[in-house]
């Protein structure tokens, strides 16, 4: 296989006429194929099946005495503090278990912020005339749609193999009282599947932020997602902002959506104690608690932190080889051609290809009228605005092995042939 | 028996000196007894126990062959929403399955009214200086914290037998465009037990307030609980708006806290179906969605709707003899000696006594002094302020009977303390 910048321009319209006939042809099998989400597949909720069935109608009492059908405790209850607490890596007095989604706690923390302000506020967020947020891209859409739902304005951050850049942050952080909070997914990042190095996470903890109510939205949705047997390590951020007196700077997100059962999971923050307690005093007027049923079906089912460790080895078996499928693809079909880029993540969910500019939307849109719908191209950015429209965001875990495979043929055939019309100026 | 007040200063002084001698003997007693909130006891969340494994490890996919353990679906799976839309006789396109907890939806839906407004909104309820809600008192303790938490100034409107004073709240509403809400918990009120008239609901549904985004706050919590064969009826209040083309005005809660279990329950908020497009919409950029397997569990427990009316009469058999315990003694204690008024609600969770004027925090004091903890005086008041200090909510679904019997011997002992000292002007 040649480069097709290698490629003469006859050599180039003899390829389109090859692609698209084989486009057509995907076409006509009618395919109606999903990658657009980080789902997973209903073999990686069957290792959750026994969950269902793990409390016994007589087994609701918690380890304290609660009965955790009735109401009361806002935190969640002491065994599921503990085990998540260690899945964290913080103290149990550093934690507060919620409800089932973990962008509910982001969203509900911001817009508490926006109204009230957050701990070291001198002033509610919504009392600005703007706020900004600091946004690492590519990166999560759902974190960013949060930003635009509250005219938050996002300033977008590059990305570099061991995180955002860093140089940037301290600068721009340093001045800007209205720079508020910064998205990161520090562990596998959505897309891009990189975790930031311990250089990156020291800067982190040692930034000086003009505004005293900066907060870190450290995202850790993938912390036990490993794929490799050397997986990826990653420093405590609250650990080390300890280190230097900004202790209450981050605020750390995981949930069990997927370790457990995606709709139905649990969700948890993890903050310096000053901060837990600030949040649990805003949310004792929006509830009286969780669901403590589902908290301590989660303690039944795992039993302790080593049996989530134990669990995600059985999820890393079925999604291993989806990825290896698409990144075995992407090396022999694409990489060859000079056509786009990739990494080959360790972990997390996500796999992230930049194409040559200019082709991620027309990428989408030939897969997507061919039956197979991709994450819509350019949502990895703040505002949908990827500048160089290159970023395509590929979703492996929930079509099974069959399935993926067909659709990253077509995803392949697709690129290049997006990439064959770019180069033709067309 | 004979009534207080038409004792002699010498009676008074020796009846004090006997009620206080039994007073000392209750103290003696170490009692730790809790009537303090609306809990369900043990043997009513025994009646859902069967609920825990209403989901067999194979059973997780919903009617329209939705896997209810994967992420989607945000306003609640189609069976969920047919049982609970009969529950608040509304169609399924008028009602959101939320997650555990209506406080919460509640609570919810304010926060994004002050920043965002609610469907009819000119702007956001935070740009106003200040906004005021209308809260019929006595009334939900949970409620007016809310509104304090917000800003939200309240004013206390006289709650009378069929419903609040709608000459007030007419003349209130239709003159001041910065009452925004109002708080109704319309059958069996919390505390008093009142359920509103037809003649109340016609008048809420025929408001015509001056802010085009009033919104009536309707928390049907106690919307299948009832205790007598003649339960009340409540108009169905979206119905008779839609007659007065206030389609929007209403905003209509419940949830199974009190029918399943308490903290692991289904909460649901019933409204137009401009409202509930407007507040799902809102919605997608906090959650994916709410835990469908929980909707599915209680699907599967109750059947159908028919099913959570049987259930309901099995709570009744529970609690209905805890009620007539405290009205028996009421009757018995207090009633004679002209001292006190209560209520004997048809449904509901509470029974609301009124004292002399200027007692009830006295009251609360000398039972808490002896071991029985009760609802704040107060707290069913805005800002706590009783200004008779005279309301005392008691919650009699928690304790088991025989303790329930001590608790209210106490408490009839206190109030006789309490308005033998304020007769004797102590």
């Amino acid at each position: 296989m040649k480069a097709y910048a290698a490629l003469s321009n006859e050599e180039l319209i003899t390829l389109k006429r090859e692609l698209e006939s084989e486009y057509t042809e995907f076409k006509n099998r009618n395919l109606t194929l999903d990658m657009s989400r980080g789902k997973p597949s209903t073999d990686q909720l069957d290792l959750s099946k026994g969950m269902l069935e793990s409390l016994k109608s007589d087994d609701y009492i918690s380890e304290d005495g609660t009965d955790c059908r009735n109401y009361g405790i806002l935190d969640g209850i002491k065994e599921a503090k503990q085990m998540f607490s260690q899945m964290l890596d913080v103290s149990t007095k550093e934690i507060i278990i919620g409800g089932n989604s973990s962008l509910n706690l982001m969203y509900d923390i911001i817009a508490r912020a926006m109204i009230f302000g957050v701990l070291d506020s001198e002033k509610p967020w919504g009392k600005y005339d703007k706020i900004k947020f600091l946004a690492p891209s590519p990166g999560y859409d759902r974190h960013f749609a949060i930003c635009e739902h509250f005219g938050i304005e996002m300033i977008t951050i590059e990305l570099n193999d061991d995180g955002p850049d860093m140089d940037r942050i301290e600068e721009l952080v340093r001045t800007d009282e209205t720079i508020k909070g910064i998205w990161c997914v520090p562990k596998y990042s959505n897309p891009d599947g990189i975790t930031y190095s311990d250089e990156v996470v020291h800067r982190f903890a040692n930034l000086r932020p003009a505004a005293k109510d900066f907060r870190i939205f450290w995202d850790n949705a993938y912390c036990v997602h490993d794929l490799t047997d050397n997986p990826d390590k990653l420093l405590n951020l609250l650990d080390e902002c300890k280190k230097n007196g900004n202790d209450n700077m981050p605020l750390m997100f995981a949930s069990t959506a997927k370790i457990s059962f995606a709709g139905s999971g649990i969700a948890m923050v993890a903050a310096s104690e000053d901060n837990i307690n600030f949040i649990k005093k805003q949310m004792s007027i929006q509830t009286i608690g969780s669901d403590k049923i589902n908290q301590l079906r989660h303690v039944r089912f795992f039993g302790d932190f080593n049996g989530i460790l134990e669990h995600m080895k059985k999820h890393r078996s079925i999604i291993a080889p989806k990825f290896d499928v698409v990144i075995g693809m992407l090396d022999n079909e694409i990489a060859p051609l000079g056509i786009a880029s990739y990494r080959k993540p360790n972990g997390g969910y996500f796999i992230s290809l930049n194409t040559m500019d200019g082709c991620a939307k027309r990428v989408a849109s030939l897969c997507k009228d061919a039956g197979v719908t991709l994450t819509p191209a350019g949502v990895t950015f703040p505002y949908s605005s990827d500048t160089r429209d290159r970023n395509i965001r590929i979703a492996p875990t929930y079509p099974p092995v069959s399935e993926l495979k067909v659709a990253m043929e077509l995803l392949c055939l697709c690129i290049k042939l997006a990439s064959v019309e770019k180069l033709l100026g067309q």
